[in-house]
C-alpha cells in the first residue's frame, strides 16, 4: 500500500516539475529570434511588457489591446510593384481574348504588350480602370476562388516563389507574440480587402473579420432564389492615408494602441494611434536591405516614404532598419 | 511520513472529486433557461449540437461559427419607437435653444411640440434630417460620451427604467451559450453604430468591433497637432434590408451559419446565410406578448414583419412567439 502510495506521490510530482520546467522554458525562449538585438527589438518588448503587466501603470486590459497592421511592404513585399496590380495585369491578360477591343485601348494595350513606362503613364485613371475590368463583374464567391487559384499558382518574378512566401518572418512572430499577449491583430491596408481575406488566415493567423482595406461595391441579388453578391466596377472606400483612420473607426470603432506600417500612407493611422491616451507604439518599417529585399524610401513611388519617416524620427518613434535589425527576412532564406 | 503522504493523497483525490462534481453539474445546467420548454428551444439546441459536435456531419470549425443578430426588436425592444429616434428627439430639445429657427421649421418644429404625427408625415427625408442635427458636426469621442450620457440616464416611457434594462433575457442566454460554444457574435442592425458601441460590450458580450450597423461619413482632421475624427451630416452606409448582407460581407468576410432577426429588414440576412452550405439555423423573433412587451407584425411601421414571417415559414426556419416561448422576456420581472 505505502509502495503504491509512494508511486502516485512520486509521478504527482513529476507532473508538477515537468509543468515548472516548461513553463520557465517557455518564457524564457525568444519570442522574436529573427530579430536581431538591439534598441528596435527592445522597444517592442518594453512596450509589451508594460501593457500588459497588470501592476504596470500603463497596464491595458486584453480587450483594448488593438494591433493594427499596414499590409503592402509591412507585412509582406511590395515590389517592383504592390502584388494585387500583378494580379490585375495576370487577369487581363487572361480576359484579353473575350475583350479583342483591349488591344487598341489604354491602359489594357499597355498591359498586353507589357509596356509598364506606357502602364504608369496611364496614372491613377488608367490603374482604376484596370482594377474594375479585373476586379469587378462576377459575385465574391467567384472572386474569392479567382484569388485563391492566383496566390497558389502564381510566382513573383525576383524570387521565383508564391507571393504568400514574401511575408516578412519578423513580422510573422511579431503578429504571433503580440496575440500570445491577448492582442487582437488587424490588418490595415490600402490594397483590396477581398483580394487579402482569401489567404490572411492561413498566413498570417489574421482571420477575414480582422482585415480591412480598399473596396468596390457589391450589391445583393436573388438568381433563382439563390442569393449572390454581385461585385460592382464602383469604388466603395478607398483605405489609405487619412482614410485609414476612418477605417479604422469604422471597422474596429476603437483606437488601436499599436500601428505598424511603412509609408506616407500609413503617417495618418501612426497620427491618430499616437494620438489616444496610455501607453502607445508606432513602428515603420524602413527598407533597407536592396540585397535581401530592396532598399527604398524618399524617391519610390511604390511604398513612398518622406514626410512619415521624418515625423516617426521626431516623435522618437520606432524605426525598423531592415538590414540592421533583421536577422532573416524570409522564412526561405538560408542564412 | 505515511500520515504527511495520505493527508496530501487525500487532498489530491478531493479536488479531482471536485472538479468532476463541478464539470458534471455545468453541463447538466439549462443553458437557456429563460426559455420554455419546446420546439423552438430544442432547434436551437440541436443545431448547436450539429455543428460542434466533431464527430458530427454537420461539424463546423470554430473558425466559422459566425452568428449574426439584429439588434431593435431582436435583442432589445423597438417600442414605442426605435430608441435611437427617443435619443434624436432629446437631443433636438437639447440643443434647441441655440437653434431658434428650429421653432418654425420642420421636422424640428413637431419634435419641440411632441406632435409624433406632424413628426411621422415629414417621412423619411424628415427622419434624416433629424439624425444629422442630432447625430453629425462633433468629433466621435463627443459623440461617443454624448450616447454613454443619455444611455445612463433616460428611461423609457412605459417602463421606467434605462434603455439598457429593455434587452430580452433569453436573447442574452442565446448569446452567451452560443459564445461558450466557440461562436462569434455579431450585430448587424439597420440602426446606428455609433449608438450602439458605446454599450454593447457592457450590455450583450459584444465588443465594437463585432458591431455593424448604419453609419454617417466622418473625416480625419488634425486640430493643432490633435489627431480627430469628424462626424459629417452625410449618409455612408444603410445597413437595412439588402444592405444586411452586403454589410457582413464588408465587415466580416465570411458567411454567418446562424442569423437572428425579427422583420422585414433581416429578410435578406436570413436568406444570405441560409444560401451557404452546410447546416445553417435562420430564427425570426415574433413580437406576441402585448403583456409582458408587445404584439405586432404585419401592420406595424416599427418592426414591420410580413413577408420575412411568410418566408421564415414556407422554409421551415425557426419562429420565436415570444409570448408562448419565453419564461422571462425581461431581468427585472418578477415570476
Amino acid at each position: 500500500m505505502l509502495e503504491k502510495i509512494q508511486k502516485r506521490l512520486f509521478g504527482f510530482i513529476a507532473i508538477q516539475f515537468f509543468c515548472l520546467v516548461w513553463t520557465t522554458s517557455a518564457f524564457a525562449q525568444d519570442p522574436l529570434p529573427s530579430w536581431n538585438e538591439g534598441q528596435t527589438k527592445q522597444q517592442i518588448l518594453d512596450f509589451v511588457r508594460n501593457v500588459t503587466t497588470a501592476s504596470s501603470s500603463s497596464f491595458v486590459p486584453p480587450e483594448e489591446r488593438i494591433a493594427v497592421f499596414d499590409n503592402d511592404g509591412t507585412l509582406w513585399s511590395e515590389q517592383p510593384a504592390y502584388f494585387q496590380l500583378l494580379f490585375a495585369i495576370d487577369r487581363i491578360k487572361e480576359l484579353a481574348p473575350d475583350h479583342p477591343e483591349w488591344k487598341t485601348r489604354m491602359p489594357f494595350k499597355a498591359v498586353l504588350e507589357n509596356d509598364m513606362v506606357a502602364l504608369a503613364a496611364s496614372g491613377e485613371k488608367g490603374l482604376i480602370q484596370l482594377v474594375m475590368a479585373s476586379h469587378a463583374g462576377m459575385t465574391t464567391a467567384e472572386f474569392e476562388k479567382i484569388v485563391k487559384d492566383w496566390i497558389a499558382t502564381s510566382q513573383h518574378p525576383r524570387f521565383k516563389r508564391p507571393y504568400t512566401d514574401l511575408v516578412y518572418q519578423p513580422m510573422l512572430e511579431l503578429l504571433e507574440f503580440l496575440r500570445a499577449k491577448a492582442f487582437k491583430t488587424f490588418i490595415v491596408s490600402g490594397g483590396g480587402i477581398e483580394f487579402m481575406r482569401p489567404w490572411t488566415e492561413r498566413i498570417y493567423g489574421i482571420p477575414p473579420e480582422q482585415v480591412m482595406g480598399s473596396s468596390i461595391k457589391v450589391k445583393f441579388e436573388l438568381r433563382d432564389g439563390n442569393p449572390v453578391l454581385v461585385r460592382l466596377p464602383e469604388i466603395d472606400f478607398i483605405d489609405d492615408k487619412a482614410g485609414k483612420p476612418v477605417g479604422i473607426h469604422k471597422f474596429i470603432g476603437r483606437r488601436p494602441i499599436a500601428a505598424f506600417g511603412n509609408s506616407d500612407g500609413d503617417l495618418q493611422m501612426l497620427q491618430w494611434t499616437a494620438g489616444g491616451e496610455g501607453a502607445r507604439f508606432m513602428l515603420l518599417v524602413h527598407h533597407t536591405d536592396a540585397e535581401r529585399e530592396w532598399a527604398y524610401d524618399r524617391k519610390s513611388k511604390i511604398g513612398h516614404l518622406d514626410k512619415a519617416l521624418d515625423e516617426t524620427r521626431s516623435h522618437g518613434w520606432t524605426v525598423v532598419d531592415m538590414k540592421k535589425d533583421w536577422k532573416q527576412v524570409f522564412s526561405f532564406e538560408t542564412p
